[in-house]
């Protein structure tokens, strides 16, 4: 059973999300009665930051909180599952990929509390304008996680197991793998003495472009111009790069197949 | 021969760049004395925002200025160089695979002024971060170049050919493969009715990321993680799209020996 306001909240893990989590939770005026991490060293440092407890022991979890947010990778969150011994805990995870009725035989109460965003220990985030997509396993427990995101964020909403997996897998090729051809291109600059910086602006522009356009309209570059001479002699410097040369045959491939009627 | 003072220019080309790249130039003082484009009516779109003259014939080309930038594709740039009739202009081309020789075997006074960003006719775009990259045939011309793009940017630097080119690519897989990427997140979402708009505070915040963070250290996600059980997940949900499933896969696997030691 579970009282319908949530004021005393227990964070499971100190990890990328869990920080920045907790500090937004706690700036709003919830409680953050505890933390629980893996190692009692990285718990120790958030609960510091929060002026709050913490433990490394699953045993040890307070049973007093309204809500227990497990932050915890996809491999840990089930094993944290698995050893939880709380009695009828409202509790939720943050995982995109996770559905929800992984605490279906477990437990009465529970749901999903999941932040689209990239997160990093070191870099501070304001949730204001994070989508969190939230899922709950009854109306009035979707009803109490949607007020209490609400009030860290004014883009909440409901989105169920198999949306939110569409969602992760979007977030993956929107960003995960978009930093990784940020690195592409920080290394080819690299070999020839060239600043990454001299980059970043476009970066920021072709990020800042997709507010206003459709990204299919914001297209730019020699595969979008159809402009096969340009491939070739990009093509032919990447020789050194196999495996770089074979993302750049790709995308372009996709790029010109996608535009080839206009 | 040439004076050495930049002033009347003339921009041969009327599209993305041309766009914002005579506009910057003009309100930074300098005089657009005409407009060239491929059509009449571009040309005169942009001459009247500029309250200039236009031509649509290489040989009405107005030979009292004392530079011209061409801002034409790779394609149109060679055709138009070989038509061009002026004698003894001071003339400059901003692409950024073309090396600087095509100019060698007809003209004494030439350049490169290529700004490395991405841009579109519908969108003001501020010259003011925008590193331009400058070239010339001879000390005096660079240092000509240097002082006029100095009047539009605070990010000039001399580049010579061969970076020029690796700068492009790197543009390339940071800019133009990067939006391709957000488009492909699009469309998935937009097979589960899914709005594009959330995922834009996420694609922003990952630009942002690598102002202050190496790209290898802003790295996140499954791949990053090691975390296979989630990739297969992706991957059998990406069966109805293999281009993007093969897309997936490569991204994953790179990302993985990237980190395997970490």
């Amino acid at each position: 059973m579970t009282s319908d306001k949530i004021n005393r909240i227990v964070i499971l893990g100190s990890g990328n999300l869990a920080t920045p989590l907790a500090k937004s939770l706690k700036l709003a005026g919830l409680e953050i009665i505890q933390i629980y991490g893996r190692t009692e060293k990285q718990a120790k440092i958030l609960a510091n930051r929060l002026n709050t407890n913490y433990t490394n022991d699953l045993s040890l979890i307070n049973p007093k909180a309204d809500l227990y947010i497990l932050c915890l990778s996809d491999d840990a969150l089930l094993e944290a599952i698995g050893k939880i011994k709380l009695k009828d805990p409202f509790i939720v995870h943050t995982s995109g990929t996770t559905p929800i009725n992984i605490f279906g035989n477990k437990f009465s109460d529970y749901g999903v509390f999941y932040p689209l965003q990239t997160f990093s220990k070191e870099k501070e985030i304001d949730f204001i304008n994070i989508p969190l997509c939230i899922e709950a396993n009854t109306a009035n427990n979707e009803e109490r996680l949607l007020t209490l995101a609400q009030k860290i964020s004014k883009n909440v909403l409901p989105i169920n197991s198999d949306q939110r997996k569409i969602l992760h897998i979007g977030a993956v090729f929107a960003s995960n793998f978009t930093n990784y051809l940020y690195s592409i291109s920080k290394e080819l600059l690299a070999e020839h003495n060239l600043s990454f910086n001299l980059l970043k602006p476009l970066i920021q522009e072709s990020a800042l472009k997709i507010l206003d356009n459709h990204p299919e309209d914001a297209q730019t570059g020699p595969a979008r111009r159809g402009d096969d001479q340009v491939i070739e002699k990009h093509l032919h410097h990447l020789k050194k790069h196999p495996e770089y040369k074979n993302i750049y045959k790709l995308f372009s491939k996709l790029i010109k197949d996608k535009y080839a009627d206009q």
